[in-house]
């Protein structure tokens, strides 16, 4: 609506990524920077907040099908507090926004505005827990979090504050604690691959970049168009770390006592950062049907002879649409041309346009465009609320399948330091090698060209090429396939 | 779920109030203290959050039809930024939490957590506002903010952290402003009319007791059982000062530059504690059915004999209600008698009871139980789906009713300072008296007996009593009709 998005994209996907995605978010309407004092924060636009919206609606629903049940936290977390698990402090110290004062008085003990909530909420889980019939215990929170990082802010994918969801449970047994564990891994997949039309690879983070306490830290991976990978949503099988920092137990079945088990699982905006990153074009956003905040614009195309005729046809076929839940606009502004219209709602992200002129009153059909690959198509207006699910189920498969085919393109093997280095270099994308499970391995790599291990494949599922094999780094014996790869 | 909730209700509604809403939050399961270092804020359980998200839905569907887009803004506010209106910083500085370090630095500028956002969110209007076709420019967010007040914690009413949403819009006239300012009370009032069953009053605070910055606020209020006032929802007419102080212009049909009008309107978790205190009872919770979480609970009772008739019985109803979209839950646990069931679920507030006995499966019918007033009935068992929700309207119907008889016969007139006094003082309630508009009137009722204006009618709406009248408490010319009250 304002004077920032009448202007298209200049930047160019391809050749500079970093700043063709800055000025989609801005021209788009997605967000704002923060003000002055407060760089690395955001303003999150409606036209943005309205797809987060529905991957929360999406995502909720999963979690309240399977026993989730929302609550909420204090945002803030006295230190003391934040230091029972030694872990937690240790790694997200140095990230912490601290609270010293309140009115005019000093505070006694300073909090911590959360960076994540597992010290908050752990006591209370100890509340509540009492018997093996309370568990499992399942809460979620959706709110935001506070991480100090230094980095140059990039909307959705790095900012100082970020929305996600963070879910917290507790089990009376490791296996159950796992299963949970995957049970989350298994939804956030279906965020990326059955809402944002983005596949992603699945797997554990190694040993040196699991989340702080946790036995084992799970990762859906999503693989940007430049090469990069996208930490999309973590799911954490705690043990019992939590549980014995703030002494969560319960009496089993014999009134013996028993320490639970717990997890921790998040996703954020970041998802949103992967869907506008994986989509969008030179010509702006682009957004699958499920999650655009306006699925179809209805562009009527007149003169002043046929303007009354086009105008009543095209408020006819929105007004069918509206009525069957279909998110419509019809932009019947006379102050623009269709030229204009076309490249404004292109820029904004709508994934399908009705053309309506003339010719198309006259033998009762539709233009219809999809705007990833920008086909046109004529098609039957009768029965239009029924037509359009097919075009959005049409688009939805053409963006999944091309960022399905990037990611298998781009998942190669090497077995040595000059092909891991080289291979990323050439390609980025993902490089599986051959790995002794040294931080040190990974760390040469790193050095080098950026890139880290960012998963290794979880137990029963990816295929693994290190049996019998060798370190590609430094030749020792490989105990895990890694996935190297530079990331957001 | 633990053992907090094992043991019923021992305090009274009517003699201790305070004592009684505390317990029956805890025990109902509604919510928690805040830990050691952090007294004043509260960890709302799912039981609450689950009411809490059925607010949220009803009032956000009312926004989305009525032009609101949701949004969000970063959760600080610089310190400069919230100098900027003069108003605001007077009325919110005592009571801003202030970040003042980020990891080991300390911050050049401190950050306010949002105690309000209109300090953040007005110079983003500034910058999306350009011309009159971007008016009106409305954004919601739901969220959380912090005002360190010194006062004891009631869970709800006043805590230091708590959860709401913040309308705030921009307008070509001042007429448009005044229209939004109403068009928010009016779905405030719709919230407590027509999902909590709860009649309010609606007026004008008096001109002492504004929003800061503000032209008018208006308000909703409910009264409570014990006679206090619950300003409930609140609605600003915020004339220029917000778009002076942040520059928020427009351009005109003219061409000429205008300063924009702007509102804000924000309702609070507050209006779950006037829920709770309203209809709860001796047992413990009373939810209406429109935000119960659960709103039948199916409690079968069995001799070894009947058993398996009486449990199919039960879940064949279960399963019908739940296909038809009813909040149901079957009790069928072993290990508690029916007596303890009915106990806790009156507890825990759910307001129809189904009890299924072997009698009730051989005649085919259910017996049915209200929470409100205990009222017992038997029905057929078909259309069990239909029949239910006629049930859920009754014992809506009956929770309005008392509480509207509550509220229509506890609003009195005065027209002496003794009168005012004498007349709280014995029952309670409002008092509408003859008011010359004087801060300094208030006052001495306040100090006498802790009583204050919480509102003046809006002009249109409310008879006044004041007309060619004199101040109850000085003599000098009245100009208002003031409701006094002791608050909440
Ligand atoms: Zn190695
Ligand atoms: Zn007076």
């Amino acid at each position: 609506m304002s004077d920032d998005q009448e202007l298209g994209i200049t930047e160019s996907k391809e050749y500079n990524t970093g700043e063709w995605y800055a000025e989609v978010v801005q021209k788009a309407g997605l967000a704002n920077y923060g003000p002055e004092g407060m760089s690395g924060f955001i303003v999150t636009r409606p036209r943005a907040y309205a797809v987060w919206e529905r991957i929360q609606s999406y995502l909720d629903g999963l979690f309240k099908e399977t026993g989730v049940q929302n609550a909420y936290f204090p945002m803030f977390i006295p230190e003391s507090y934040l230091e029972r698990e030694k872990d937690i402090v240790e790694g997200f110290d140095p990230e912490v926004a601290w609270v010293t004062h309140a009115g005019r008085d000093e505070l006694e003990e300073r909090l911590a505005v959360r960076p994540t909530s597992e010290s908050i909420i752990a006591p209370y889980l100890s509340r509540w827990v009492r018997s093996h019939r309370d568990l499992p215990l399942r809460v979620n929170q959706w709110a935001s979090v506070v991480r100090w990082e230094a980095t140059e802010t990039k909307p959705f994918f790095r900012t100082k504050e970020f929305l996600w969801q963070e879910g917290h449970t507790a089990h009376a047994t490791d296996e159950d604690a796992w299963d949970e564990t995957l049970t989350r891994l298994d939804q956030y997949q279906s965020v990326f691959e059955d809402l944002l039309a983005i596949p992603v690879l699945r797997g554990a983070k190694p040993e040196h970049d699991k989340f702080p306490g946790a036995d084992t830290t799970t990762t859906v991976e999503a693989l940007m168009p430049d090469g990069k990978s996208v930490q999309s949503g973590t799911s954490h099988h705690l043990g019992t770390s939590f549980a014995e920092a703030f002494d969560i137990t319960y009496t089993d079945e014999d009134e013996e006592s028993q320490i639970a088990h717990t997890t921790s699982w998040g996703l954020s905006w970041r998802s949103m950062g992967a869907l506008i990153m994986t989509h969008s074009d030179d010509q702006g956003l682009v957004l699958p049907p499920t999650v655009a905040p306006e699925q179809v614009v209805v562009v009527p195309i007149w003169q002043s002879d046929t303007k009354e005729k086009v105008l009543e046809y095209a408020e006819g076929i929105t007004e069918e649409l509206e009525e069957a839940g279909v998110r419509v606009e019809l932009d019947d502004r006379d102050e623009r041309n269709p030229g204009f219209k076309f490249n404004e709602w292109e820029l904004k992200g709508v994934p399908v346009r009705f053309e309506i002129g003339p010719n198309e009153v006259d033998d009762d059909v539709i233009t219809v465009v999809h705007r990833p690959d920008g086909e046109s198509k004529e098609v039957d207006r009768e029965n239009v609320a029924e037509t359009v699910r097919e075009e959005f189920d049409e688009v939805y498969a053409k963006l999944y399948a091309k960022a399905e085919d990037n990611l298998e393109e781009n998942v190669r093997e090497a077995d040595s330091r000059a092909d891991i280095l080289g291979t990323i270099g050439q390609h980025g994308g993902y490089v599986k090698a051959p790995w002794c499970g040294d931080e040190e391995c990974e760390t040469e790599i790193k050095e080098q060209i950026a890139a880290e291990i960012v998963m290794v494949p979880l137990d029963d599922e990816e295929a693994e090429i290190h049996e019998g094999d060798s370190c590609a780094i430094c030749d020792g014996d490989a105990v895990e396939t890694a996935y190297f790869a530079k990331t957001y």
